[in-house]
């Protein structure tokens, strides 16, 4: 049995204790807060422990699976706690990945233990249909589309407009533009082109609702770029209509082989009832990876790049080629 | 540059062909036939050799791509070449592939070489696909759907038939079925649900056709289970319409995660102009992989389960983190 830790129980963490149940190899051993313990309550009947268990280094984990946001939890967390034991985590501050990825590296060498970072599904597995198809048709062209799906960023930043009580925030993909890729028509198109925001706005009583809906459609890098609707709602409509947190999208490649420029489309899709508890689940199944790749003595920060398809599963090669090749 | 050879010319070593061509890391060496080199003209200014030279041992190239059927041709030839050579080959006989895996491994490891079996897209792609999904949400079910596209053995199949001249077979996914797999219903789907298969024939003149299509609709194995359409058509039409090799097809797979049963459609989609052309751009891919990993002393017989993304592009670990992750 491979035994888990998780570190930080929010959306992510929830998601992830979900999937460790699922699996018959793991064993979810505790889940570490920052909090008081007692004041956290799980779904499972697994202890809840302070961090301050953890920085111990003494913990009986396989691998500690690293539940914080990308700002400023895990450039924190995650190179600290490469130190004792192998970690993962979903970082995805794009930008910030190279220095991420050194800082886990120089921790988990020295520690003689694996960092996976960026792991999920963007980044993750989007990530790794853009290098699979990118490696087969070199003369190509990668689109991602995302959504449709709640942006918890956007909605966070809805929220913080003066007299909004509660926000939710869907990210739409044009059809117009998903339909232009996937004809192979290699378009060029804008930010506006690609994405449009829906957003759902809870107010105050006798707010300036022209006010918050102008706020919302000129605030620069979130809204500003797209065109953006917004809809006035009551809190009881939010709570019954948008409480999930569905999520998706697609990575669409298209490419030409041979002679004749033949042209070929590859696409991959995800439609997700919960964007936290599918992440939790892709973190998983690399959790699971970076332990048995770390028992054949393998060190150091790894993305999911670096991980052989086989790692992520509990079968055997003979039971792979015989069911799923 | 990684130096390449390619073992038969038919549809499949064409695809190769045009693949190596358009990968900057290497160098197309030799094209090897079982025919008289001479009577072979290939597309590019690639030496055509016999096979006698690839017997030696002595060719001077870091892997063999081998472009040979599943029936007959890869179980002997792969292990063979697998003696002397890296080897990858596309073997689909998928009853078979434990015995030819072992047959590969026992020759390549006594070699000190890597043979790579089963790779394309079916088995391939679509069968990482399988695996990656599986992996991550275990409580699920994969559906795989071929089409629309030319099914080669079917032509070849109805091209047996007394009184046809030439025929062309297209595997049709049953609309109605994917839409059921993409809302999650998990159905039990038969045969006959899953696929309908389109047949275009062109029969000698005076020919029965009647009887000919009794024959195609009846076929074990090929037809019988399927609801299947003939079209009777002239052989000027068959070649202007049909004269291509287009295929794809979808791996759908849906699963459940968490404490709420929330649900997850994972799809990856292949619309392919050119079969072989696409085969062997996977083939090449899997080819670089090979050898990079062959450098670092790996050997033993492989499939695409076992081969970590990042070989199968020159690009380095900086790269792939800064622009793919």
């Amino acid at each position: 049995m491979i035994k888990v830790g998780i570190l930080g129980y929010g959306n992510l963490g929830c998601g992830v204790e979900a999937a460790v149940t699922l699996s018959d190899d793991m064993e979810l051993v505790a889940i570490y807060t920052r909090r008081d313990p007692k004041s956290v309550t799980v779904k499972t009947d697994t202890l809840v422990k302070s961090t301050a268990d953890l920085d111990t280094g003494k913990e009986d984990i396989d691998v500690l699976i690293i539940c914080g946001g990308s700002a400023t939890d895990l450039p924190e967390m995650t190179p600290k706690y490469a130190k004792l034991y192998n970690v993962i985590d979903s970082f995805d501050t794009h930008a910030r990945i190279p220095e991420h990825f050194a800082n886990v590296d120089k921790a988990s060498k020295e520690a003689g233990k694996i960092g996976l970072i960026s792991c999920g599904w963007d980044p993750g597995m989007f990530s790794l249909n853009r290098l699979y198809a990118t490696a087969i048709l070199p003369k190509g062209e990668a689109y991602t589309f995302w959504g449709k799906g709640v942006s918890q960023g956007h909605s966070d930043a809805i929220r913080r407009i003066d007299g909004v009580v509660d926000a939710r925030q869907y990210t739409v993909p044009v059809q117009a533009a998903l339909d232009r890729v996937r004809a192979g028509e290699n378009p060029e198109l804008s930010t506006r082109e690609k994405h449009t925001r829906e957003c759902y706005v809870v107010v105050e009583e006798g707010a300036d609702k022209a006010r918050i809906e102008k706020e919302i459609k000129e605030m620069p890098n979130y809204f500003a770029d797209y065109d953006t609707t917004v809809n006035f709602i009551s809190e009881e409509e939010l709570k019954k209509n948008h409480s999930g947190l569905p999520h998706g999208g697609s990575v669409i490649y298209t490419g030409e082989t041979g002679f004749d420029g033949n042209k070929h489309v590859i696409e991959y899709s995800l439609n997700l009832d919960s964007n936290p508890e599918f992440t939790g689940a892709v973190l998983t199944a690399y959790a699971r990876a970076i332990v048995r790749l770390h028992s054949e003595g393998v060190t150091g920060a790894k993305t999911v790049f670096d991980i052989a398809p086989a790692y992520l599963t509990p079968a055997s090669g003979d039971e792979l080629r015989a069911h799923f090749l």
